[in-house]
């Protein structure tokens, strides 16, 4: 039995990272807050104790729960009655381990952003924490919580597009093609090899697309090929990526990521090719999906459609034709963790279809970026997942 | 100074109207929560005093703040000291004058969903009540929360498009292209002349397109002439319209709304025709703005993008290429509000720039909606606006 | 018997107007050429003698039969043994009726541009002219010949839609949005009343609108209701027109056409709404037609796909995702007309799917348009078709 | 002074190939037609005598210029006064070689369809047989002739994009994704490698692919990497083929090509991205061409627009919004082809501007595919190109 079995209401939590100049921290703010089933109550939001402390007024926080560090937090909080009973870790990659850590030990659950970690020996040692810990761990793999996602994933389940033959994925950016701005923190800590870790693009966006790619397949990853580039001149991590895939049963595909592609804002997108029919969807028009039978016409799919199962259709909020987006999947991922949080007060099971990113995703993840780095090092010669 | 000029944090607000069985009274709360501004902590969910308390536990009212009816939740809400400072009315129309009177006449400001009421008569008399009220009024047209429509509508004011000569506008729905459920509580007080007032269709949707078509232009509306239907057997209000429009200058327009063209889910969309350039923008897509300079390449306005004003990026929330959506043009709404509000307090004057649909807006709508029902009537003869 | 009966090979074609500084004709010419069934022999390309005879010389016709005028031309072809078997009539719309009597009273088929003539007088002498002669009329409205728009009406008719209840039919051009150069033969004659006729866009492309309404849908127009304006000033014609539509059994519909919407090219698009599905098809991207059964996903029927029926295919000449464009559609009236001149040899039947727009299609559309300018100058007041 | 020196009128052309049941043959008869540039006056249509004499009868060809072999047919045209002036091989792969060594030692041009051969060897030759020759050798990289495609190069040549730094190209298709039918003649040629040679999708259109990357880009390449495979049970050639690209500079790129993709029909299209600017091009819609400066709203280009150079129009037949497609972009290189053979004939100078994929291009070709077979052999090992 949990020890925050009897709690009622909304969930509390903290959040590590997040403060002022920060980005994805509002982000995953705004989507705990969007159904109702949060509530923000501590904050570590920066390494710099001030800002930690400006940034926490600035959201609101009581000031007795604005700390200097997120060990001070997971300890004063882990000692309060009402005290937090999961946090957000939005820090860049290399606080990632220590962070969640001082929390999974004192069995308050973790929701971490992607990347897992920025080493694979982080990684490793997140694996063994997660495991000692009794709390549960959900990795922010945003798209994963588009209801159309959840939809292509289960036509694939059930065999509509037959055997699976060919997956290409890309997640194509444009926001780091020039030498950034030393002020813009986001660009920083991202082409910053201490900070973010071993990949650049391939591990910012990367992952993104590897776990949109696992998760709608449940194709077993093989083998990769990959070609890593820096395009920007004294650029120390990589900007771009080309990667061959080799699946068990014999599936191929291709993942192409990059940062300095002109014109691409957010180009997420997949195409899944099968024996029977072909499946198309991209982030930055979700709300529908494409599903080719070979010989038919293309279905166009929509979010929250008498076409949709119920597993999208729990996920969407609106009729068809209103516009769910980024928050609405972000705050799916949000949704799915409140249900399991509030199954393991009780040991209660899950409820059928809940899901989230987790651990083995996080570490999946890792796995292909370190592969990825391995293969571009060797001159692109084929390294075994 | 307003009676509530002390108050910090987010805004007290209480809710009329949707409750189990509802849509948009959810959309609302919703909206209203997620940028943190409001806090939602009384309500009279429904005309059904056990589904109103069943409503109001469901969503985690106090009860002590769940009312059988708005009269009762206005008298004591404006008799606690931590009483609610706005109120959303999320009723079918017939209602929305009432329970707007109840509260303007305590100075609790109104949030009101569309269209203003059901009849010509109600909004004369809710003219009449926010004009004797010092509390704002705010009316839920969503589609103007949108920040491309803001930069649609900046656009046209300083002289992108020139003089304009043409406005299209269309919203095309097909969720009652049959004789409904008459479980289905939305379509059933909608296709009500009772509940819905004196339009079906026009009323419903096309006081959205008529809003954004004056919002987006600032056109001066001289002229209709309209032809409206009932496609649907017995059913006693229009489900299907089409208007020509003459506007003071010259300019000219269409507008078609349907809740019976089968395919289409929620095609608000608008085009609009200047000597310079034209301009196109569509709900379902409502991230991506498309103008066309006379005699060059059209270019494609993305939402957050450099290409954008500063009044469209202050409604948004992430970088260019994450799909902001209805949510968050419904909540852009409530921001605006929050702003009002909270200026309103000390009698502040509104940042610049910060603007909402209002009485004036409503007002337009209803003498729409009545005009096109009289030219209809009299076999589309032109009806002076 | 035909005295054409023993004729083998191309069919022997001459052409009226086409001239240099023109357009349509060099698209009548591609288009006749493009299957191979027609040879062009003989020409009155222009009213001026010296430019007919410098045109005939540059596309290559034979000295001996480049007539300065069309009356020469008919009679000489008329005597020579190889003489023409038919004629394109590729003239401003005030001479298609001198035109089309000097060869239909010889035998000669007529291959007319749209619209039949300028006038409704004209257009009841060209009736006449047409009942006596045995010779056939070929009214060449394009996009008739497009092969999904072929579909489109077969499904229409095959009850794929259910009973149509609404129709949105479109054609929006900008090319004539300012003062034309007063060199642009093209944009001189179309804003002419003395050689465009009565209408100005209404008469140029809203006839083209209205025939692929009717073509698809089949629906018997009842009466419309027209605002028709000129906005660049001067303009002694229409140069944008809103109309409004009743059909028999209770449709409805609109029809706006436009040479002043900025940022159009060639944009003709119907939508038609019925009780079981929708269906849209839009000029500028030919080869997709987009069905929508009612509460189903949408589905993409692609030219040459397995999902088009006979008569489609039939008028394609390439695998899917080919595309096929204007020329080709035109190419397709040619090569049915071709088929029906053959036939006509020997007096056999059409075979089964040849079809083509004739005289009925172009009184249609000459009813059409008087109605629209009758309906404009009475305040757009319906008209009864 | 070449002894075609004195001809006027059409370009007399044979064919080689493009019997019944051939496909490619018959495209480029109505490529060859469309303009009026060029007379087809004799074949040698099929390897089997009796379908060459029913092929070329069937096309109304005179009976002693329908000949059995293309030996025959290069002596006796060869020694007619009026005898062919240009040839088009549209035979399947292997006989490119042997049938364009007889025209062009004899003096008559060439215009073969692609690849080059079937085998570097018979590349080898093939060079040396244009080489010996003073005929002109064109090869039909149909892709080429899209105005947009031109503009493209144009565009890049000039510096719009900057520096480039990747390429995405595709060619997707999904005609062979079953074991086809054994009469299906062009399944059937390009599945063996007798007939295709050592490619099978990686030759058929990853050529077109590759000639359209290094057309518009101008890139060196400087080594690949390739994955290919084989789907289809018993199949002997590719019928996939992921590639990666490495350019001299440091521009990469990937090409994909697929004959499996379920849905995809023709989508042949490309992704450029350099410093400055993005570029998308896409086959399946050719008549828009999209343009993204970096920071700046993308441009839609379209076919025919004043946003187009000059070398663009001059390839385009109608106004802006008239679409055209895959004939019209063929018969483009049949026009510039005959503007280069009317030019031979005197040895003019080619007017500037004008220009067609040659034997350079075939070899390039050639070198591709031998690469991605030696790559893919060799597990996709870097070869240098």
């Amino acid at each position: 039995m949990s020890r925050f079995a009897g709690r009622e209401g909304p969930i509390r939590l903290g959040m590590v990272g997040g403060g002022q100049g920060a980005m994805i921290g509002a982000v995953h703010r705004t989507a705990a807050r969007l159904d109702g089933g949060y509530e923000l109550v501590a904050g570590a939001l920066s390494s710099t104790p001030q800002k930690a402390q400006a940034s926490g007024q600035e959201i609101g926080l009581q000031s007795d729960r604005i700390y200097d560090d997120f060990t001070q937090m997971a300890e004063r909080e882990s000692q309060r009655s009402d005290g937090i009973e999961a946090v957000a870790i939005v820090t860049p990659n290399h606080l990632h381990l220590p962070a969640a850590q001082a929390f999974l030990k004192r069995g308050i659950h973790v929701i971490c952003d992607k990347p897992l970690t920025g080493t694979m020996a982080d990684a490793t040692e997140m694996q063994a924490a997660v495991k000692e810990s009794d709390a549960l761990f959900i990795l922010t793999h945003t798209y994963a919580g588009y209801p159309l996602v959840r939809e292509a994933a289960e036509r694939v389940a059930r065999g509509d597009l037959g055997d699976i033959r060919l997956v290409q994925v890309e997640y194509a950016q444009d926001w780091l093609s020039q030498k950034p701005d030393p002020d813009n923190k986001q660009a920083s800590w991202r082409t910053d090899p201490a900070r973010s870790g071993i990949g650049g693009a391939i591990s910012d966006i990367g992952t993104h697309a590897w776990h949109l790619l696992c998760h709608i397949t449940g194709l077993q990853p093989e083998a990769l090929a990959a070609d890593l580039q820096s395009f920007v001149p004294d650029r120390q991590l990589d900007d771009n990526a080309h990667v061959m895939l080799r699946f068990a049963g014999g599936a191929r595909g291709t993942l192409w990521c990059s940062q300095v592609a002109a014109g691409q804002e957010n180009n997420l997108r997949i195409r899944i090719f099968g024996t029977k029919a072909g499946l198309e969807w991209a982030q930055e028009n979700p709300n529908r999906l494409i599903l080719s039978p070979l010989g038919e016409p293309a279905r166009l799919i929509t979010t929250a459609s008498p076409a949709t199962g119920e597993n999208a259709r729990r996920l969407t909020r609106v009729p068809p034709g209103h516009p769910e987006g980024y928050f609405e999947a972000f705050a799916n991922l949000y949704c799915e963790a409140e249900i399991a949080i509030r199954a393991h007060r009780t040991g209660a099971a899950l409820p059928e279809g809940v899901q989230f990113p987790t651990l083995a995703d996080g570490m999946s993840g890792m796995r292909f970026v370190q592969a990825c780095v391995q293969s571009s090092n060797a001159n692109s010669a084929w390294v075994t997942l």
